[in-house]
């Protein structure tokens, strides 16, 4: 049985959105999701730097998350034909551990404790495959990379693109990419 | 730079060691060392299953172990040939994650946030070599296990065996095991 890896941030949960709605409103500000275009919110908000931080280093922003459309019945799809890890980069955020399991056990139940995987770098998740918005990540990898698009990885070529969760099911479950 | 996986608990971290003094001592009980030759404290003591337990769901406990002799030196050695992870099974116990985590950027701050690993089965763990007491993730890893002795697996077979970190420098960095 061949092996998936799955990034949490902008892949399984809606981070970059969440976070852009509640600096809008806990800023009073008007910041578009066309505006992240390329771009991180510190980067359209400059002078707001700390102040948007600090959501990072909240258990609650990272318990509270959306979760991304479709992500929750294709996982469970994929998991009759492939094994499904998640592995997401929370070293950065050490805030985030507890929160970013709990919430994994709310949202995909599907999902054993010992697949679960925090680490940093990549490189030292063994997986066949890795579906990942970030571009170093997938660099990082030493399997397959597939690019889970967000805003911030547009323009961003090298790699099969998938747009959302319908993508891949149509790469892994209907047209069998393996 | 072949890259070499460390485990946490009963490797750098004297887990058992520190349970079983704060056992002792809570409980106003006796065991020794020799008592765990072969078997867990919950096996010795089977009637303290529950306050044994207890243990594993405080921080505290994670954030005071002691560190293994000689372990933060011989890693600082092993870092000028080897690309150093460790990677330990934190899923288990939730409450550990910033416990474990805070321990490691105190007692050995020269691995770097991307090399700490968090997971449940070793076999997501890329690398050229495991250190680990725990049979089960050696057999389940893809590289070469090391089995490092602990009283539970004294009479294990089928991997190299270090008995201490002098040992594992012999290995690594005496003998240029690679």
């Amino acid at each position: 049985m061949k092996r998936i890896a799955i990034d949490m941030d902008e892949v399984i949960a809606n981070t970059a959105i969440s976070l852009l709605n509640l600096f809008n409103q806990q800023y009073d500000q008007d910041v578009t999701k066309e505006e992240l275009e390329g771009k991180s919110l510190i980067q359209v908000r400059p002078h707001y730097r700390k102040e948007i931080e600090s959501f990072y280093t909240s258990e609650a922003f990272f318990r509270s998350l959306d979760v991304v459309s479709d992500s929750q019945t294709v996982i469970v799809e994929l998991q009759e034909q492939y094994e499904i890890f998640i592995a997401t980069a929370a070293m950065e955020v050490p805030a985030s551990f507890k929160a970013k399991y709990e919430w994994l056990k709310e949202h995909f139940p599907s999902i054993q404790d010992s697949h679960i995987v925090f680490c940093g770098d990549k490189s030292i998740v063994n997986a066949d495959y890795l579906i990942d918005d970030n571009l170093n990540q997938l660099h990082l990898f030493r399997g397959e990379g597939i690019l889970y698009s967000a805003p911030h990885n547009r323009f961003a070529t090298g790699f099969t693109r998938v747009d959302n969760w319908l993508d891949v099911r149509e790469l892994f479950v209907n047209k069998g990419f393996i």
